[in-house]
């Protein structure tokens, strides 16, 4: 099982690392284009092996494509961050290309990968991948619901005083502030729902902290954050690599499921083997319907900025 | 067991988060003097919780060292990164401080913590630790030398072609990229004398690049490596938790071992739930005895510009 | 962190493994009065050691409680196995006699441990340790709810077609085939109510499998099984040894919860460093209300077996 | 990654358990002939998954090899066990009918499939499969030295009263008593010959302890042991499955290595996705050749027995 990682930046080192310590993967590659700096990030990591007890190797190069041949997975982190008070919508048009010219060049040495977008806008450079690729639907897969849906995961536990790994819950819709749909109305604790201990009030609080998830790190740092995202891609990938049929909510191309079409969106899917191999349908209510279309609608407005 | 980190920046923030991956600790908690810092990154890492699967809860807090009370284990990052071109040893004047007044405020609030210094020049902090606080001995311990053995085995691996977790080898002298001896005439792959697969050239050329170790990070990413301390770190804090009575390489006072004296440089040490519960003197030959001299000569000199 | 097992027959022996590969504990002690046998278990165990990378230490024991000495957490597995056809009532009289020897010669050794009681007829094990130990009762748990909760989300999966991972749910009530509750209307995939996905009668069959589980095992196995109860205990004890305060449904004293008094039976309760630190209590219908009393009326009957 | 184990036994029962334990499989069948015992083992396994955190699937079959087709590895653990006072010798007349009929159903399923051999007397097993399929000799593994140099790691750590962690050494030669040959001069506590720590007739005694390992559990247990058994293999089969090109002792084919030829008999090997991707000689000196000679001639003694 051979993964790369496109970008050597904190998140693209993050997902490096966190696949490396499930170890399930024979090879991580890193790919940058700044000399020397995937090299670096993969000798860094390498150096915890001993340490963190995986027996993935991971190596680094600056642009050489051809390191890259034969993945399975392949993940695009590259792309310019989102700078404080910059809007997920102010990258699209850098971005694109980027994201455009490393697919590419991507698939040109692995032919058979299935594809995971990182990159920012991501609902919009998950699209941008379908139409610039001839991939099918189910090997273009785009991170954020998975991001969104820990960060949900995180304040639910906050706010229930509970560990994390009691909680479940799902965002759907697009990966941005205005976007993302937490589904409160399912939230649980050991299978309860949270309603029982909290208040609707806190529970709206949860979702309106989850959605301003990324700005609110941001903030703190300085620049946008980098382990959990790079936890979920890993989460992902891994999923894929093992065959686990595990549900993740992903960006994926809607063909009229949730009524929605021609676009890449958050919506659970289940990965495995062949990528998505299906996307879940789950019941909606009607405010959590005209949520998704809304973000739909969001979506929509950045794909209509790309140049195809 | 409540583990405190001093200090948000990469190598802090990477040793909470493997001391959290671990998952045998019930708190972590992130300590820095920059507003949110410590804050956001104990956030961003407790949104990997959900993904990486432990239940060890991370927070942070900007100064407040009565959040800290009650730490078994506290880990010292704090003080100004190595940068390009500068050595560990003119970091010295103004780390000390810092060192001095956070070892000083941790003890306060934890008074029967073990302190792991990971601040730089590391052998002279952790001598500074020793010469302006009260504890015993076994309860200081300086991180470096479980580093260097961690980046000595990554290029005995290298230079094998073999997995890392096949390879074992250990640094001990001073923390610095003269003071630090590989002992290569012991290094092993599958307990195999490491001079039955590759020739005393390869190896000598394995000591080489031990010893540039972070400098060649350095040069790489720009800044001073931060993964493979963090790892390092918490290694020591697990066995020292989980009275493991795991040897590491690591600073410590030593009182007549290996015929030195008043200083702290990396030995092979016991930790166990008493911190450092052994040195452990191996046979060194004449060669490995003078580096070990000289290197303890460059120790003490840096230690004689600390103002005690 | 010290753990003893008592009893090292095939769940004793998979409680030591599972605590032992979760790597927490420094220490499991393993008493049994079989000559040599829990010897010979620690052993095999320890042996795995190196391959499944953990360093708590395995030891058995033939009956010298001195042994378990300071224990922070002991689990009482003793007791003979239910045979086919064999009711848990059955036990009865045989098994309170080993577990009141048992315990008390735990608290003499150990006079702080929190107990986890294993032994069948498991709730009634636990209030027999209630009425004869002084212990406070967060510091006594039955294992029951723990175990039939993970055979229930086993069964849900299985239904499905989902992995294990991605599936909630909990049983409450005895731990017994008639007495054990599984709350299938709040059992989720992903947080989704599982009646999104199967019908009601597949619900239905998947809570009449969960209910004859152990049954089912010992019918196949011609034994009782081992695996999942031996998971759970190692669940708990970590939960417990690393404050996590996690829920799990467990037998506890029940002082007018849920309407009920003078019993253990299974109950979702918060677990950490002072064992059950909360009985949690959620809502019930009135389906599921009279489910549980009849359950605690079940329990209550075998409790008047016994010669207090 | 799929995986196959044939025999539902403990050995085979632990292997499945330890393989998914690591989570890097998609699927482990178990198949028995023993009516419903393959499912209840497998049973009783997948409910530890919620508890023990792995998304590998474990299902159990009684004898239907159309269950196990595509495995990519299979491991062979069926034969009769080995009693207290049964030679390995002993056992060969009943395993090796048992051994040539797995081993031909298994191919006939997973043509591609990596053999490893488990049943005992293991080197003769192992050679059996060589002479009665046509599968190239790196396909084709025996687990034995994978054990053995476990127990010698065990008895190591024992004598210097270290976490096995830190122990290293290699057990080479043929899988009995007689037969094999602990490499006590390469042995090591953290790259350090443990000669420094402990007396020769120490050393020797933990020899003449990892030799009689096997009998020393029958004779605790009443049975041979299965955890250490199990998790070699699970060693093995991430080795090949992870592609890690990690050196285990196992035996194999030798055609001159180590002067020998025409029997497998345990020598150190890389393991890869290949299976058996390097047969590694290491210096003996004469003392060991002699031993290893010595165990050759035992081996190819047992091996006269079978009726090729």
């Amino acid at each position: 099982m051979k993964v790369t990682v496109v970008g050597a930046g904190a998140v693209g080192a993050s997902c490096a690392e966190y696949i490396a310590i499930k170890n399930f993967a024979s090879e991580v590659v890193v790919l940058d284009i700044k000399e020397g700096y995937a090299e670096g990030k993969a000798m860094d990591l390498m150096q915890t092996a001993s340490l963190n007890g995986f027996d993935t190797k991971i190596t680094g190069t600056t642009g050489d494509y051809s390191k890259t041949a034969g993945s399975d997975i392949a993940v695009i982190t590259s792309g310019i961050p989102r700078k404080p008070g910059m809007t997920r919508e102010e990258l699209i048009g850098i971005n694109a290309g980027i994201v455009k010219s490393v697919s590419s060049s991507l698939i040109e040495h692995s032919p058979n990968a299935i594809i995971i977008v990182v990159s920012n806008p991501m609902d919009t450079m998950t699209y941008l991948v379908h139409k610039t690729t001839n991939l099918p639907k189910n090997r273009i897969i785009g991170m954020g619901g998975a991001l969104d849906s820990a960060r949900f995961k995180y304040r639910l536990a906050e706010a229930l005083g509970a560990p994390i790994s009691d909680v479940d819950g799902m965002v759907i819709g697009g990966h941005s502030d205005k976007g993302m749909v937490p589904l409160t109305r399912l939230a649980t604790r050991n299978s309860v729902p949270v309603s029982e201990f909290i208040s609707e009030e806190r529970i709206e609080q949860v979702a309106a902290d989850t959605k301003v998830g990324g700005a609110t790190l941001t903030k703190l740092l300085g620049t946008s954050a980098w382990y959990a995202p790079g936890a979920a891609v890993s989460g992902l990938v891994q999923a894929i690599a093992c065959d686990q049929k595990k549900i993740f909510p992903c960006s994926t191309l809607l063909e009229g499921e949730y009524g929605l079409n021609d676009l890449c969106i958050g919506a659970p899917v289940v990965l495995g083997k062949n990528g998505i191999e299906k996307i879940v349908e789950i019941e909606l209510n009607d405010a959590e319907k005209a949520k998704l279309a809304e973000s739909a609608e969001g979506v929509k407005k950045t794909n209509g900025l790309l140049e195809l």
